[in-house]
C-alpha cells in the first residue's frame, strides 16, 4: 500500500502504537564480559521493541532489533548500554544500510570475452539489428529487451505518505518497485524519476520515453494530476500505462472485498461501500468497484461526503455525484459510515473514530489502509465488525501492492498488450481472489510471499488482453 | 567507431572487400556421414570467409564461420550444401540469436526473502530513506544507484551510419552500450531511446529523466542538433553530459595522435591535420587536437574545404573558419590532403584515393574511420603514410569508442562530477596515450580488451575534475 500515514502517531496511544518492524530495525554490535542474550531479549521487550536474532560473537553479542519508529531506536540504545557486562554498543540502521548504492543493477545478460564477442553484440553486428527493425519494427519486441522492460516512472509528487518530496527523493521508492518486478515477476523494471513537475511535463516525457518499454508503471504522482496524466498517455501510446497508486490498490481492494463477501454470505450487488479518502486510490477503488457491480458508493474528502450540493468538484470526484450516493447522503465521514456495509479508509492514520464504526451494518467490513498507523487500528474494531484488512503486514489481510502489479504486468507484456483495460484490472482481482480457496476473516487474500500469486495474476491478465484483442501480433 | 560506412562496398573491389567478422557469422549444423573438417575449412577459406571453430558431433559437424557480410553467409550455406558427404545444413545468424530478448537485465542487488527485508527495501523503511533525501538532497548519492547510473540517452536520428532510423531501431545499439559500460567500468547504464526528434524534444526529455543519473550519455543524436542538445543540457543540468558520438571519439583519436606523432618524432604543435567530414565526431576531434595544441586544422565536409568564401554556415563548422585553415586554403578534399601531416577520416568508404594520401607529407598519418569500411583500405596507402589507424578490430591501431566512455563515466562517477570539461577530455586522451610506453606504427593504442584501460582513464578523470572543481561534495 501507498497510503503512508505519519508516524508521529507512535507514542500518542498504546492502541495506536505501531508494532516493531524491521523497517525501524537496528543492528547491535554489543561488547563486553558474558552478556546474556535472554536478558537482553527481555530488556527489550520490555519497551516494546523486538530481538529478531541474535548471536554470540568473541568478546559480545550482535542483534537485530526490530522497533516501532526512531524514538523507539534511541530508547533501544540506551537500555542496552545500561545493561549488565556492557561495555560499548556501536549499531547502524538496516534500512540505512540496505540502500546504499541503490538496490539495482544494470547487467549485461553475457559478457563479451573478446573481440568476436564484441562484434556480435555491438559493431558491425549490432548495425544488422537495428537495420532489421528499421526495416519491421515488431523485431524490437524480440530483439531488444523491450518486450521485459517496464518504465517505474514517477515525479515525485506524492511519495509514499510524504508528499511532494520531489524526484531525487522518490528514487528509494521506485528502486525498491524494480526489486519487487523482478522478485516476484521477472520483470526489468527501471526507475525513472523525473523532474516534470506538471501534467503536460509527465505526458511528455512518457511518451518521449515509449519506445524503450513494454510498460509504464505511473508510480507517487499526485491526485488529481495523475487521472489526466494515465489518460493522456493511455490514449497516446500503445503500451499499457498503468498508475500502480491508482489500479494496484483498487485490485488488491477488490480481490478482498470479493472474498470477504463470501465471509459475510451477502451478494456483491447488495453491499454498501463508502470510501474515506478520494485520491488516487480511492478513485481508481470506486472505478473497479462499480465495475464488479457493488450496490452503492459513497465518497467522502476532507470536506465531507460528495453528494450534488458540492460544487465545481474535478471530474474525479464528481464520478462519485454521478455514478454513486444513490440516496445523495450529505454529511462528513461519520455520517458516511452509518449503516455501510463497507468502509474503506484511503485517508490518514487514526481520523475514524471506534463508535463510527460501531454505527455500521451488522457483519461490517472495514479496510483500513492508512499506512502504517491506519485509519482505525484492528484490535480497536468493535463487534458488529466481520472483517478488517490493513496495509499493514503485522495483520491478517495486508492489502498490498505487490499481489497485484508484478503479475499484471507480467501478463501484459507476455502479450505485449497495447493496453491496461478495465477488464484487464478485473480479471487480475478476480484470479487474485480465486487463489484462496475458503475465505476466512483472517484470510481474504493471499500473502504477499506466498508462491505462484504473479503467475496465476499474469495468466489472467494474458488471457483477457488476449479476449480483448489488446495483444500484439509479432512477424 | 560510429562511423558505420555501406557494406555495399562489398563485392565492388578485392582491396576495399571487408573481412570476415562474427558480425557476420553463421552457427551451422551440418548433418552426413563421415564430414571432414579439414575439407570444411578449406572450402570455406576458397571463399573468402572464415571457419572460427568446428566440432564433430553425433552425425555430423557443428561449426562457428565468420563471414564479410550477408551474401557472403548466402555463399556459405551454398558452399557447406555442396561438400561431400552432406545431407542437410541448418543455420542461424548468431548475432541475431545474442539480441533475442535483449542483450541487458535489471536485477535486485540483493533478494527480498520475506517481510523482514520487505519492510526495509520497501515500506514502511523506504520512507524514511526517502524522507532523509528531502532533507538532505546530497544524501540521494550515498542511498540510490544515482551515483552509478548512467542514462544512455538517443533519438534514433544518427544511428552508427545507418541515419535516422527511429528509437526503436536505436535499441540494440544503446543495450550493446550498457553492455560495455557494465563489462568495462561496471557502471549500472540504462538505455532510453526516445521518440523526440528535435532539439527541444531531447532537452525536454533529458532534463526531467536528469535525477535518476549520475551523468548523461548522449548517443546516435544527427549533428548539427547533438552539438545544441549537449550544450543546453549542460548549462541547465548539474550533471555530465557527454555525447560519445563527438567526445568519446575525439578522445580515442586524440590519444593515438599524441602517440602517432611520438612514432614519426614530431612535436603537436607542429603538425597539420585534415578533417574529413565534419559531422559529430568531426567537430569534436577538430575542439579537443586545438585543446591540445595541433598546428593547424583544416575541415572538408560533402562541399568542400570549410573556408573564408562559405556562407551561413552552422557554427560547428563555422569554428574551422574561424579557428583552423590558417593560410585559407580552398578546393575539395583532395586538395585539402594535399601536404597535409594528418588526415581524419570520420565520412565515408572508400572515398579518399591512394594519389591524394600519396601527396601528404612524408611520415604521414592516416586514420581512415568510416566502419566497417575506412575512406581507404590500410593495405592500399602509399610510401609516405607512416601510421594508420582504421575503426575496425582487423587491423592494427583500432579507434574504438569503448577505449574511452567507459573510464571516463567511471571517473566521472566516482567524484559524482557535475560537468565533462574539456580538461577532463583532454585528461582522458592524454592517460589513454600514456598506457602505450613505447609507441609503434603498430600500435598508437592499447587493445580494447587490455586490463586496466577504463581504471587508469577513470583516475585521471576523477583527478582533473577534482582539480577544476567539478567534484561534488556529499554530506
Amino acid at each position: 500500500m501507498n497510503v503512508q500515514s505519519d508516524t508521529s502517531f507512535d507514542d500518542e496511544s498504546t492502541v495506536r502504537r505501531t508494532r516493531p518492524t524491521t523497517g525501524y530495525a537496528l543492528s547491535l554490535v554489543i561488547a563486553g564480559p558474558g552478556i546474556d542474550a535472554a536478558q537482553l531479549v527481555a530488556a527489550i521487550a520490555d519497551i516494546g521493541a523486538e530481538v529478531r536474532s541474535s548471536e554470540t560473537v568473541e568478546g559480545g553479542l550482535e542483534a537485530l532489533v526490530a522497533c516501532s519508529g526512531t524514538a523507539q531506536q534511541a530508547e533501544v540504545l540506551n537500555v542496552v548500554e545500561q545493561l549488565d557486562g556492557v561495555d560499548s554498543v556501536s549499531s547502524s540502521d538496516t534500512t540505512f544500510d540496505l540502500h546504499v548504492d541503490g538496490k539495482i543493477v544494470v547487467s549485461p545478460r553475457t559478457a563479451l570475452l573478446g573481440p568476436d564477442e564484441l562484434a556480435m553484440a555491438y559493431t558491425p553486428g549490432v548495425g544488422r539489428v537495428s537495420t532489421h527493425i528499421a526495416e519491421e519494427p515488431s523485431a524490437v519486441w524480440r530483439f531488444t529487451g523491450r518486450s521485459n522492460a517496464v518504465a517505474v516512472l514517477s515525479n515525485g509528487t506524492a511519495v509514499l505518505g510524504l508528499g511532494d518530496i520531489g524526484p531525487e527523493a522518490a528514487m528509494p521508492v521506485m528502486e525498491g518497485k524494480a526489486v519487487l518486478f523482478k522478485q516476484f515477476a521477472g520483470v526489468d523494471a527501471y526507475p525513472v524519476c523525473v523532474d516534470a513537475p506538471t501534467v503536460d511535463d509527465v505526458v511528455a516525457v512518457g511518451a518521449a520515453i515509449a519506445p524503450t518499454f513494454g510498460g509504464i508503471n505511473l508510480e507517487d504522482i499526485k491526485a488529481p494530476e495523475c487521472f489526466e496524466i494515465e489518460e493522456r498517455l493511455q490514449e497516446m501510446l500503445d503500451i499499457p500505462i498503468f498508475h500502480d497508486d491508482q489500479h494496484g490498490t483498487a485490485i488488491v481492494v477488490v480481490a478482498a472485498l470479493l472474498n470477504a463477501a463470501k465471509v459475510i454470505g451477502r451478494p456483491i450487488s447488495e453491499l454498501s461501500v463508502t470510501i474515506v479518502g478520494t485520491g488516487a486510490a480511492g478513485v481508481a477503488c470506486a472505478h473497479l468497484l462499480a465495475e464488479i457491480g457493488i450496490g452503492d458508493i459513497i465518497g467522502v474528502d476532507s470536506r465531507g461526503i460528495l453528494n450534488s450540493s458540492r460544487e465545481g468538484l474535478h471530474p474525479s470526484k464528481q464520478w462519485f455525484v454521478d455514478n454513486g450516493n444513490k440516496n445523495d447522503r450529505s454529511g462528513g465521514a461519520r455520517e458516511a459510515i452509518e449503516g455501510a456495509d463497507v468502509l474503506i479508509g484511503l485517508s490518514g492514520p487514526g481520523i475514524i473514530e471506534r463508535d463510527w464504526v460501531s454505527s455500521m451494518a451488522d457483519g461490517a467490513v472495514v479496510f483500513a489502509l492508512a499506512n502504517p498507523v491506519p485509519e482505525i487500528m484492528p484490535e480497536f474494531m468493535p463487534d458488529n465488525v466481520a472483517v478488517v484488512a490493513t496495509g499493514r503486514s503485522d495483520y491478517p489481510n495486508q492489502i498490498n501492492n505487490v499481489l497485484a502489479f508484478p503479475g499484471v504486468f507480467r501478463g501484459l507484456l507476455d502479450v505485449r498488450a497495447t493496453n491496461a483495460s478495465m477488464g484487464v484490472k478485473r480479471a487480475a482481482a478476480e484470479a487474485l481472489a480465486a487463489m484462496v480457496t475458503e475465505p476466512t476473516a483472517e484470510r481474504v487474500l493471499p500473502g504477499a510471499f506466498e508462491d505462484g500469486v504473479a503467475d496465476i495474476v499474469a495468466r489472467s491478465v494474458s488471457e483477457q488482453a488476449r479476449h480483448e484483442g489488446l495483444a500484439r501480433e509479432i512477424v
